[in-house]
């Protein structure tokens, strides 16, 4: 079963356990039976005239009062019934789930934007990203400074939230954030097990 | 008493505890005796040739482990003992004193900044920063996502280094800031006061 998850700048193709990488064009849109998600307004309607494409999005039946969630995140929350889900990439989306009912989110930039945004403020505020770091001692420097701020208002943001339950990390910076988080596991697979979960709720309703 | 607090983009000039806002250009340095504190390098020349300039930044008797910390952080520093203090402006400032030393400290994206970086990741990551917000509620739609992260995210960040001690805010949203905040007062002229606390320590050495 082909899986693809069609984001603004990638597509995530899910085979037989296996996820490809792709730049978000209508190229890598696959030529046999594919079920989707997209959140990408630029490849709506090359999807929509593929006659091998099957666009989940209808499918989920996701109880929350929020407007206008992306599909995305819909998906990643899909198949927890309890917990925090954390989609960590460009910007990190953090949703909160009770009992199979999403109470509600928040959406924080991701930590390449923090980069970006601190580069935009001054030429000073210039660092490493990639660099170790303890969030437990006050920084003495300003690439200390700024990654342990970038890192740590993630960080808590999720914790404070989180309290005792547990944390579903998925997205390209969720293994960095996964090692300062306690009661977190980080699922590369998160957005395709909630897929899969609907395929599965669309064959038992048939 | 002439007292200038000179920005990358503004002069704030202190004189008989009036505060006047101008634009960072030397225009508007004054042609009378004043003590300043500078962190613009295009204005360092024309400030370093001015017989009536009195550069503040050697005379700051700052005890820290923290290296290139800005002369503007120090004097916001320099008149508390102890205590959380915030700079927000551009950036977030974040620097905690212990006994007239200081500890360390951390830089966040200002308000305005986390708008332009949501802006920068995304079309859709649009929101208005002077909408109300509570912050003990989840939210329920885009704009309140992003809103609420944005003030969370540095609040929270606040009071964790903060715990019972005393937090002085100052800087363009430091009024903001202080409505979310307990324990906490606001102080436009604060690095003024750091300013007059190092010219009495130069007039009692003399």
């Amino acid at each position: 079963m082909l899986l693809l998850d069609i984001g603004n700048t990638n597509i995530k193709i899910y085979h037989d356990g296996q996820i490809k990488r792709y730049k978000a064009v209508a190229a890598y849109v696959p030529q046999e039976k594919f079920y989707y998600i997209n959140v990408n307004p630029r490849l709506e309607k090359v999807l929509h005239e593929n006659s091998f494409a099957v666009n989940l999005a209808p499918f989920f039946q996701f109880t929350t009062h929020y407007k206008g969630m992306g599909i995305d995140r819909i998906a990643a929350c899909y198949s927890v019934a309890d917990g925090v889900v954390v989609d960590a990439g460009s910007a990190v989306t953090v949703d909160i789930m009770q009992n199979n009912v999403h109470r509600g989110g928040f959406i924080l930039p991701g930590i390449g934007s923090y980069k970006e945004c601190f580069a935009n403020i001054s030429s000073r505020l210039q660092y490493e990203t990639e660099s170790k770091i303890s969030l437990d001692t006050l920084p003495q420097n300003t690439q200390d400074a700024l990654l342990y701020a970038t890192l740590k208002s993630i960080v808590s943001m999720i914790e404070i939230h989180a309290a005792d339950q547990k944390i579903y990390l998925t997205g390209g910076d969720g293994k960095r954030l996964n090692s300062f988080l306690k009661h977190a596991v980080y699922d590369e697979n998160l957005l395709f097990k909630g897929m899969q979960k609907v395929i599965k709720e669309m064959g038992s309703a048939c």
